[in-house]
């Protein structure tokens, strides 16, 4: 098969000119006799791969000298446990319930720390974003959780909440694992961000974890050391041997995107322009179809994750997996190479991951694909 | 630079072939469409990628049924952590102490229980290892922990302990981090065995742990749930993101591993026959110089790695990393393609690390280099 466009929520798609130069460097680095894989991380070669991926990525989201960079293992996952591990000095957590993550991070901390639902749309469904405005925060809260975009449910933030103008002195910690680098951040209302890899940066198995320097050195005694945000950021992570490999290639994805141009706007700020050209297109066509369906409020649809379902003859989201019109569907989309279109085993239907490795292209060809699929099931 | 013989200690050389197989499948793995870190790892491509890595890894080294083979993240430093978190139970470790890594080991371990030492050789300056019939262990004991290869000091066990002859019922946990896959395992004497990737195996940020069935369930309260060795093992490895294309490529390096012969032997029993031969080709020409000095006891030298000395004008071992000689001497050697042979910063002096992807040829030129860089210093 020739390149596919390639639609999974993640490990996913990543720029064609990335791999390419990935490859033409395996066995042999800028002429050091070496691949990257085979490097010693404290060596110079990969010290200056490793010191340019974090100052580009510095640059491209134009992180604040007072923040911290961190490239981890574990992934969102482990970062449930090392965040609370980490900041909540054992006492009381706010977390805002917005989808499957969310309620994974809160189960995740209570094994540290007491956590608090300080808003949830899981009655509706997770259909929406809890306004900031209804948040119930606690005062002796030691940070703020939210998932600023829900992987499963397709619910993004676009609009990132001032905890001081709500009353909380709390630092907002963010979970922006599928949406980084697919628009700017304004971190004056950040303490903390993580996120794996595996969406817009690069191969699953690194994490990164950006903190502001004043919320280091607070870790609980059962916190292992390869997780003490201190300790990683003292040895500018490398306390344990990193992950050099999935480092470089986060590297090569952040030049990647430093070259990316839209008019005027170039690096995230043109990406960002694609990603929304990009969503508005597959919204669209959603919604003017009969047969497609995505019940996301509109104000807080992912542009990154796009979940939707196949109606049934009697007009309702077609939940059952098995049903041959959802498989129909599958067949017809990996026969014009439009792959990894199913959606998440515990929501069902489709889902559409527009990482910022889908070209427009590939927007255009899904589109056109859902209005031929719809014309066959009339 | 053509490429080069890197005597790295890890992240380590890597065969040719292996790397070569992976650039070109980089940007289409199997006319799928797709590069492998661009996979789900939920999808069927992946999973068998999976699956033959674990099935490959499992053939290999004969690993029986009743273990567990799981593919991890953090690397052996977290596995300080991991392991105690799930086998001690808050209670009593057994641990001997045989240079820096075990020393690491116990260090991490007392977040969690009460580490007692059985044995040390510290005193001796870990040039030995203790004998098995001086352990005191604890009959509470949990487990005993054991690194069988000490990548700093150069110090390997040959032959692994019977702790039930010793008295002892507790399992044996074993760091086989720096010589995995370079020899048979004897597996009716392990609980269980632990290691980063980053020197037989594949890139840095995959750890193997192989566990005894029996083992598992006992995670205390406070271990992470993607640390749980339980939910690991009942997920296949994929309870988190999985670091998939590291797993992929440790499954290339299996099937090389597979296709090795020494004669009649084929696969880890030829490759141990070719790291003996490795081995006693530079430890003799250390020992039978004038220049060159390795104060390892000669029963439990390592194959892997050998760390040595250039001994100053007064016959002494040149500690000093920065003396003129040492520098000379690791110039001389980049300047004839030998690469990372520079000693643990913790020691000084050299080390040339002899990991399954060293070919003999490569040894032969590095022990070519050393007697002519000696005639130069007569």
């Amino acid at each position: 098969m020739t390149r596919a466009f390639n639609f999974s929520a993640g490990p996913a798609a990543m720029p064609l000119e990335v791999l390419q130069q990935a490859a033409a460097e395996m066995t042999d680095w800028h002429g050091s006799g070496m691949g990257v894989m085979e490097m010693s991380h404290r060596g110079k070669e990969f010290m200056s791969i490793y010191a340019q991926a974090e100052s580009d990525f510095r640059s491209l989201l134009q992180v604040p000298r007072h923040f911290k960079i961190l490239f981890m293992q574990g992934g969102g996952i482990a970062e449930n446990a090392i965040v609370p591990l980490n900041l909540s000095r054992g006492g009381v957590v706010d977390f805002v319930v917005s989808g499957s993550w969310s309620q994974k991070s809160l189960k995740e901390a209570a094994r540290y720390c007491t956590p608090k639902v300080a808003a949830s749309s899981q009655a509706s469904g997770f259909k929406s974003l809890p306004a900031p405005s209804s948040w119930q925060l606690d005062d002796d809260a030691h940070y703020v959780h939210l998932c600023t975009n829900e992987t499963i449910h397709g619910v993004e933030c676009h609009s990132l909440p001032d905890l001081k103008a709500l009353g909380s002195n709390a630092p907002l910690v963010i979970d922006f694992s599928s949406h980084v680098l697919s628009r700017p951040l304004d971190w004056s209302r950040v303490g903390l961000a993580f996120g794996g890899a595996q969406k817009n940066i690069g191969p699953a198995g690194v994490t990164l974890v950006v903190v502001r320097e004043d919320l280091l050195g607070h870790a609980l005694p059962v916190c292992p050391s390869a997780f003490d945000y201190r300790l990683v950021a003292d040895n500018d992570s490398m306390y344990n041997t990193p992950p050099t490999y999935g480092i470089y290639m986060a590297g090569l994805t952040f030049q990647w995107i430093a070259r990316q141009r839209e008019g005027d706007l170039s690096g995230v700020a043109a990406l960002e322009q694609r990603n929304i050209a990009k969503a508005q297109q597959l919204y669209h066509c959603i919604d003017h179809s009969q047969l497609y369906v995505n019940e996301v409020d509109v104000s807080c649809r992912s542009r990154m994750n796009v979940p939707f379902f196949l109606r049934g003859d009697d007009g309702q989201p077609l939940l059952d997996a098995a049903h041959p019109r959802n498989a129909a569907f599958l067949d017809g989309a990996k026969a014009r190479g439009l792959l990894q279109l199913k959606g998440h085993k515990s929501v069902g239907g489709m889902r559409a991951s527009l990482y910022n490795a889908i070209p427009l292209e590939g927007v255009q060809a899904l589109v056109e694909y859902l209005r031929d699929f719809e014309k066959t099931q009339a």
